[in-house]
């Protein structure tokens, strides 16, 4: 009956086919158990078209890692892999090769370090470092990116709506219009990100937190169908309710009927001892229709009450609601400030879809491999300069300057330690003309970024609480300065070379490139 | 270990929470029983910025079907309801209500007519149209528009870069940029809308087509950290895959390397008596590439090798690269025709997530509920009027003129039948004064467009096959003016209303605003 198998779906198979007819090759050749290294990274932060991310938030390590340890072949994926042939009708696995793949515990031999989810990050730092066999790590590669790229990309909208809001609260809303099952992913990512709650009811009950919503249009359409009016609807919903009651006013007519219908059923509720909770708007000019909403409130003791707002909201939108109430609410004698203070945010659609940019350009690129004695680095050459990847087995530090402010990210060879150095050269990591140098009295403090989160097959630690990761991610925004998190054309924060990799790269460059007029 | 449940994070929870309190009032006040009917349409076709969709491709029909008929409350998911507390820390869903969620089998009570799956479908049309008790139907409204919305939406692009594509194979790559596990509800809906092939194993495996994919870069970059060369890479992929055999070639440097390099490795293959199947270009000006390596490869005497583009593909892009073969081709010595003609398309990302346009705005509302008597229609009024809902129990038809092209989609109250008119009024859904008027004779065949799928729980007949649904696609273009599937401002295709349906709308418009005023 099921068309997708549940479980085969998001299991083992869960993967580009070239990583299985690469793992083949390497195990062909022998290569199969080399030690490799893959970076995980990103290239540019999102661009939502009039506007754009100065930082992203990463998140979607922990699902990936959990996919990872819970994951191997299936007799069903084995028995599909033997089943596949080529153009010629011949298999294209051989039977060796997929009890290699089935006799294993095959990703207990990999070990991830990475920036743990809910710090702030920048394009083309290494969040994740993938170690291992070859083959085996390069299997991991699409479910990495499957993981980490839809999930830092939600937690970064959901920071800058966080931001826009100024501290309302943020319900997510989305899961109508998200990419299908990837809701789950999404509305986790929001809560890292700066949701508080979510009304996917799935994914509230596996995190643990409530989940919200109250009623929909229908609820009041169906009463008045039946001959009753918006009234009867909201008497049946705050008598189950009494103390969860959020009414949407805007089914008939928002200020003629929704709001004076929500004040009498207030006004019962409150005789009978309950606090109403809210109403909420869903269409037309939200700012407009909120501060007639507060003054009809107000003028009726509900000067506590909230006001959510929904409908295609997005950092932008809530920017031009509170501006808008901030110049139009004192002509209507309702204080703007009281009124921004009680604003709810419902937000669907472009949170959880990230529109405008729905898609994080993160890529896994294999930057070194052993020949059993010691690394040797990988590199690819680019027609742009800025896609030539960094080889080689390295470290990233956060550098804060003397105001405590991050200044700079420093991606350095793994045997570098940058706090021992008097003076710290940042270089760009493309043009050779620019770089930057810090002197250690400037410097308040270097941290490394990276954390060991698996070490060959097992997790170093409990996997962090989501209160935890956004914790993370507060402290780390409070290292930002204003202008990295700016809403529209933020500052470009700093992400440098040290000069020992910058040379070790130009060294590498330079011989592939002479290897091709060879 | 695994952070969320898999069968319960997609199961009876993967809902919007109000469903679950909507449903308790509708329980607690018995309205539960009440027949009702949803409907479920989108307002706009996508809008991707620079250009637009004249037409959807409709599809996550079968996958919501499925999710309908096989899921139900199960044990942990009544508990988990039984858990949650409200603001004052009372229950908020009682025993008895949770009780007939649990004790019945609860969506065997739905019955579901659409439009089925592949077919090419418009704004504001009823594409699927639920029937049921009040509370069930409104338990389904989010798992509904979540496979809908995010199917109809990827099927729409794949059937414009189809189009683009003229006949080239495409293949879909995106799962890395995916948002999650929406990778294979996106992979499906790309095979429906025009893709041939995925690159996602779980989904070929399901729906039985042969994945695609070859090797990525880092193939290459591991023979050459280890002391190899890019040649030694490709020899080693031809030995291993000599009858399926595509080449990456751009590492190192396009066409001083890749391409003489995969020409040497082909050359071997032949000697052995294979044939080698293409190139892959990923990086540069595709266009430029594609050219000068057609040159080479021909100049070998490989006029047939596939050469397969990937990079940030769409339909836009597709134009602009087959356009600029056309014009720089003949320069080169390289027949334009013959080398579109052997272009196979990788698509990532910009299908997938649908970029541009990340979500479709379909909604499922409420229309009609009955009174034991009869359907009482539902209606919604909104500040715009195009957003104001086409009420009651309604049927939908297409009208092909005498060319034998469709030319409207007719919304039409159920008990119509314009097949029987000898003059068709076609108005306007919003505009009063305008209409069309289609006599007999300049119409070849009016359809029906809905279809019995699931009568009370039980499905009718199987379900079709992907080839079949691709197939209904196919002759559903054909039967659309080109003006319509234009790639950049496509004619608008009439979406219209019945006139005893028009009447119906504005008189209960009519009737509730005065209802407003009293």
């Amino acid at each position: 009956m099921t068309p997708i198998d549940r479980e085969q779906g998001v299991g083992f198979l869960f993967t580009d086919f070239y990583q299985l007819t690469m793992a083949q090759l390497y195990f062909r050749h022998g290569l199969h158990e080399h030690s490799a290294l893959f970076d995980y990274f990103y290239r540019s932060n999102p661009n939502y078209g009039q506007h754009n991310a100065g930082y992203c938030v990463c998140a979607g390590l922990e699902w990936f890692v959990d996919w990872m340890l819970g994951t191997r072949p299936t007799a069903k994926d084995t028995a599909y892999l033997q089943s596949l042939k080529g153009q010629t009708g011949a298999r294209l696995f051989a039977d060796d090769f997929i009890d290699w793949l089935g006799q294993n515990d095959l990703f207990s031999s990999l070990s991830v370090r990475a920036i743990p989810e809910g710090r702030v990050v920048h394009p083309n730092v290494p969040l994740v470092v993938i170690q291992g066999p070859l083959a085996i790590a390069q299997l991991v590669e699409t479910p990495l990116l499957n993981h980490l790229n839809y999930q830092t990309l939600v937690a970064t909208k959901a920071s800058r709506i966080r931001a826009a809001a100024r501290g309302g609260p943020i319900f997510e809303f989305g899961m109508r219009r998200a990419h299908e099952h990837g809701a789950n992913a999404g509305a986790r990512a929001s809560l890292i990100g700066g949701a508080d709650f979510s009304s996917n009811t799935a994914i509230s009950a596996a995190l643990g937190f409530p989940p919200k919503g109250t009623h929909a249009h229908s609820m009041v359409q169906a009463f008045i169908a039946l001959g009753g009016s918006e009234i009867d609807a909201f008497r049946a919903y705050a008598e189950i309710y009494p103390d969860d009651c959020v009414l949407l006013v805007d089914t008939i007519n928002t200020l003629q009927s929704g709001v004076p219908n929500a004040i009498r059923v207030f006004d019962e509720l409150r005789r009978k001892g309950h606090r109403p909770l809210g109403i909420r708007l869903d269409s037309g000019d939200l700012a407009f229709l909120a501060i007639q909403a507060a003054k009809q409130l107000n003028a009726a003791g509900y000067q506590e009450v909230f006001v959510v707002l929904s409908n295609n909201l997005d950092e932008l939108v809530i920017w031009q609601i509170i501006t808008q109430i901030q110049e139009e609410a004192p002509r209507y004698g309702v204080d703007p400030d009281k009124l921004v203070g009680r604003l709810v945010y419902g937000i669907g659609t472009r949170l959880i879809t990230s529109r405008g940019d729905s898609a994080l350009d993160g890529v896994c690129k294999l930057v070194a491999v052993s020949d059993d004695e010691r690394w040797q680095p990988a590199i690819k050459l680019s027609e742009t300069k800025a896609k030539t990847l960094n080889p080689g087995n390295k470290r990233v530090w956060r550098v804060y300057d003397s105001h405590g402010k991050a200044t700079a990210d420093l991606i350095a060879l793994a045997d570098e330690d940058p706090r021992e150095a008097e003076t710290l050269v940042l270089r760009h990591p493309t043009d050779e003309g620019r770089y930057r140098t810090l002197q250690r009295r400037q410097i308040s403090s270097i941290e490394p970024l990276h954390v060991d989160v698996v070490q060959t097959g097992r997790r170093v630690g409990d996997p962090p609480s989501i209160e935890a990761i956004r914790a993370l991610r507060s402290s780390d925004l409070e290292c930002l300065y204003p202008g990295v998190k700016r809403l529209m054309n933020p500052h470009v924060y700093h992400v440098s070379l040290s000069q020992a990799l910058w040379d070790f790269k130009q060294g590498l460059v330079s011989s592939m490139r002479s290897s091709i007029r060879d």
